[in-house]
This record gives C-alpha cells, structure tokens and sequence, in this order.
C-alpha cells in the first residue's frame, strides 16, 4: 500500500507492506550518484544478508540513543566526508526510530542537504519515520537539536518487525494506541478489543496504517508544529520527561504519559473524559509498568517538563488535553497546579 | 538604506547604514521572548559597551574558524540550550563570516530552528550574511557541514567596519571584487579606479551596496544552488583549497582563485577575456600575495578541490567560468587538464 503525502510541493511516497524493500528501493537508486546507506547495528546483526544485496559496505550507526549524541553525529557525519559524498547521491537510512533521527539529521546537514530515504525497522518507527523531523539530543534533554527535513521516501517493509521481541513491541504500540487515540472513540475500543492480553504483530497492520495516516493528516496540515502537529505530542509532555529521568523505552513512557494526560484531561474538564481505572488494568494486563508513576519525582519530572521545545513561559507547562477521545486543545497548565495533580495520581495508584 | 529579499514568502530586509544597528535592532526584538545574543569575541572586546546597552549576557564566540568545529559548535548549543531557550525567542548573531556561519547553524538546528537577526560586522560578512547559507567546518573541508536557513533580517551597520585593519578590509574586499566581476566590465574598471594604491573603506561604499544586489539577485532565484546561485562561487574552487592548504584568510584566497578562473577562462574560450597581466600588477599592488600562486602544490590543490560540494563525479572538478566579464558559466574541467593549466601557470609567474 502506497500513501502519498499532501504538501503543497515536495511531496513523497510511504510505502507500506511485507517483502517490498528491494523492489520499492530500486525505483529510487537508479537516480542518484553514489548510495551511502547508515543502519543500526542490531538490525544489521539480524539483517546483513538482505542489506549487503542491496547496498556497498553501509557505515553502521550504534542504535538506540547513543547514537544521538554530538559525538555519534560528528563520527558519522566524518566518516560520509571522507568517502566523499556528493550532493546528488542518496543517503538511504535503516533502523528504528533513533537511527531515523540522527540519520535524518546528517542528511539534512551533510554538504547543506543531501535527498535521503527513511527504512524504518521498528514498529515505533511507524511514527517517527513520518513527518520529517530529524534530532539528536543535548545534555539538557532529548531531541532539543534538529531539522525538519522531509526524506525522498518511507519504504516500511513490515518483515522487519517479525523479528521485534515484546518489548519492543510494547513500546511501539505506545505510539499505535495514541494514534488511536487522535483518530476516535471506535479505532480506540476496536484496538483495545484485539490486544487484550498481548501484543500481536498480525493485528496491528491495519492500526499501524491507520496510524500512519493520521500521523500524516496533521504533520502535511503543519509541518513546523504551530498548530494541531502539536496533537502528536498527546502523552509526550511527560513521556518525554520520563523516558529521560527513568531510561524507559519511548512507547512505554508515552503509555504512562498518556495515562497522566488522560488523568489531566479529565480534571480540567470536571468530567470524566477517560475512565482512568479500566485504561490503568488495560495497560497493565499488556506489561506497561504502571507503578513507576506511584513512585515518581514530581519535582525532578517537572523540571524536565520546563524544557519541552513547545512550553512558551518558564511558569507554566503546556500540555495537549482532551475534551473527548479524539477531540484536542492546547493548554498551558500552571507548575503549581500541575504538581498538585500528580501527586493527588500517586494517592490513587 | 534596506534592500528587501524577492523569494516567494518568508522575505526580509536587509538594513544597511552608519550607526543604526540600535534603531533597526529594536523593530524585531519586541517581537519575541528572551533574546539570545552570540557575539564574536573581538567584536565584543571592541564594542562591548555598545552591545552591553542592547542585549543581556552575550554568550561569546571564540571567533574565526576556530568557532567552525564539532566541539564548538556543541559548546555554544548546550549554553544556549542551558538558558532555557523557547522556539519564540530570537538569536541575535554579531560578528564576521565565521560567526554568523555558526550563528546561523546553531539558529537553523536548536529546537528544529528559532529565528534569528545577522548583524554582521566585517567588510567579508557584506557577502556570507546574505543567502541563508549557515555552514561549520568538518576534518574533510571548510563548510561541509550546514543548512540553508533564512535570518529574520540583517543589520549591517558600517560603522563596525571603521575599526577593521587593512589586512580585514584586503579580505572583505576579495568578495567586493568578486561581486563587481559578475556585475560586468562597468562596475569592475570604476572599482579599479577606486582602488589604485589600496582599499578605503569610504570609498567602497556603493560596491558594497551593489554587491548585496548581485548577490541577492543569485540566490532569491536559485536558493539552493541549482543553477546561477554557483556563479558566486566564482573563484571559489580554486579559493577554498587554497584558503585551506595555505591557512589564508578567505577574501584572500578568493583574489588568487579568481586570478586562477580567470587563466582557466582565458584559456577555455581561446581568447583573452582577462588581461591577466594588468590583474597580476593590481591584486599584487593592493598586498594580495601573489607569490603564493608560484610555489602551489597542484596535486594538493586538487585533492582539495575535489571534496567541493558542487563536484558531480571523482574525475573532474566543476568550475565557474567567464566568456566575457558578466557572463558565467558551469564548466566541468577534467583533473588532468587542470593539473596542467596550474602547472602552465605557475611557470608564468
């Protein structure tokens, strides 16, 4: 299946389905000089005979978050120059979400922007192949560097995910359920009703596409996140800042972000948009550790919240809210009041 | 006087004059939050009590090349990031071409991009603060690492050019020169006239204003150097090998990389475009040294020219050249040709 994105120029392909990498990528190669292809490791280590098919001698990128650090851009960046890329090749990018971001990066950065194409091999990937935002990460939080830098293509070959153990899984479909979230009521429950005890690739194929879509529904509306881009960062807030303080897998921090939004959602709305006790068994049942938040630091998480690229004071935090499921405002919420909600969550865990 | 960009949207202006960086600089800044102010360190120790008035705390750059690396590039961004900086906020970047090619990649690449304010303040800066171009320096070559990344206008008050040494202004003026070249025969011979014995800044003042046209008109039609955005790399080639290899300041090393295109054109369109005795005699009287051009190592140069982002292939190296003085184009000269047009060369000097 082929989506194409909607943006007045520029636009491009995401091709989804199982086997299709060689096919779909040959479309693209035969345009460009040379291929420079970066892959993570770990998918490497699984996959060495499939790349080396297809590509020459890739430059292998760490995986996971250390390879988004200065030092990992700057090796991998020097190690592009001295093969002595051209503008017009092709930097083809393969792994999951961290190798998407710091590939990304390079190529928008390496001789001012060289045309790249994103293979995302996790099911997280699903979301942050989409969009075109690229990262690496400072000591003072994650993704606080970057570009918006849109790829040539999303070539999302599902074959890759049939060797993810349930962990990673788990952390993928952190992003799936939030995408369900955004899309409504029915996707919610009819998701819900097909991962009951686990997480089965088979069942998701039709949400992860769903999910691509909506993804894509609020990004090519506004790429440069001024407005609804903003509602991908449903549960995000404070995902983020806890993924950093306790290195949880991103997908799993962004359940429990999720679960704080939904607590949030429906205190500032005085009605109970989410029946938080039944999504907290849900969550639960499906291996999300749901007693990280009886013990979190509020203070030292709020801290981290204060450096969110969104926040626009240093008195408030703002948060994406729902009013009901699928429907999003923005709202700056108060430090003060925002603790104050937190630790009333711990009471209750 | 404010020149105004022509691309299809997200323009600017250009203010140019005698001490209105305070008046100009006050138009943006009620725009924003916080203002973040990256200030080039000998700048700062010459007019810090000017800057002290206007902004709060610069973060100083350590000026030159030496701001261009990985280290200090990831320097600057943590102390930046460290202040709690907010997409609405605005970097003001003060300096000569080296901070505001930093400046402008810090700008284009904390929180995916925060506005920024060019205030350049060299004779060299007239060129490098026009066109967007942010740039740091890799291990393989100057520039190869940045982004194309518009300011939210550029001040450039003259006034900070009355403290340049000679040696600033001989710099500056390679691009001036090189501006007038791709002007036509007119604004080249009225600029020699100007300039007999050596460079005044009084009377460079209409060349730079007409140089901000020439190069304004490149890039609003071409900003990301397809097509006639390379005739300003006129001289260039040859320049930033040079630039490199002899440790020259760039304006410098742009007067012997014109002197070189100028032999290659002479010799490429079997006609004398340039008198290239009576252009040896000038640069040579202005302090240009052209004694270097003699003692060139060719097969250095080449490995050096051969890592320019505008190079399509491995076996030759692409070269802007004039038919006559006005009129440029694309030429892809093969290495060994080059190699023995350098050699010739040399054994005229």
């Amino acid at each position: 299946m082929d989506i194409e994105t909607t943006y007045n120029d520029n636009n491009y392909t995401i091709h989804i389905g199982w086997g299709i990498l060689e096919e779909k990528l040959l479309k693209y190669t035969a345009h460009y000089g040379t291929i420079h292809t970066l892959v993570d490791q770990s998918v490497y280590t699984l996959y060495s005979s499939t790349i080396d098919a297809l590509v020459y001698q890739p430059i292998i990128l760490e995986g996971g978050e250390k390879s988004k650090n200065f030092q990992s851009y700057a090796h991998v960046m020097e190690t592009l120059l001295s093969k002595g890329i051209h503008r017009n090749d092709l930097i083809i990018v393969i792994g999951g979400g961290a190798s998407g971001d710091v590939g990304g990066f390079i190529a928008s950065t390496v001789l001012r922007g060289v045309d790249y194409i994103q293979i995302p091999t996790t099911l997280l990937a699903h979301d942050s192949s989409i969009g075109g935002k690229t990262a690496i990460n400072s000591a003072h939080g994650k993704n606080l560097i970057g570009t918006f830098y849109r790829p040539q293509a999303v070539i999302y070959d599902l074959s890759f995910l049939k060797t993810l153990p349930q962990e990673e899984l788990r952390s993928g479909f952190g992003e799936v359920f939030k995408h369900a979230l955004l899309d409504g009521e029915d996707t919610v429950h009819s998701l819900m009703s097909k991962t009951t005890e686990n997480i089965q690739l088979e069942s998701l194929e039709p949400y992860i596409i769903s999910g691509i879509r909506t993804k894509m529904r609020h990004v090519t509306q506004d790429e440069k996140e001024a407005g609804i881009r903003r509602y991908l960062n449903l549960g995000h807030t404070f995902g983020h800042a806890i993924e950093y303080n306790d290195k949880l897998p991103h997908g799993v921090a962004v359940v429990l972000g999720l679960y704080i939004m939904m607590h949030v959602s429906n205190s500032n709305s005085n009605a109970q948009v989410f029946e938080l006790s039944s999504y907290y068994r849900y969550f639960k049942r499906l291996g999300y550790p749901m007693d990280t938040l009886k013990h979190m630091d509020v203070e030292k998480l709020i801290a981290l919240m204060s450096k969110d690229k969104k926040n626009q004071d240093d008195t408030s935090i703002g948060f994406i809210l729902m009013t009901e499921i699928g429907v999003c405002h923005y709202q700056q919420i108060a430090k003060e009041h925002l603790i104050q909600l937190l630790e009333e969550l711990k009471e209750t865990l």
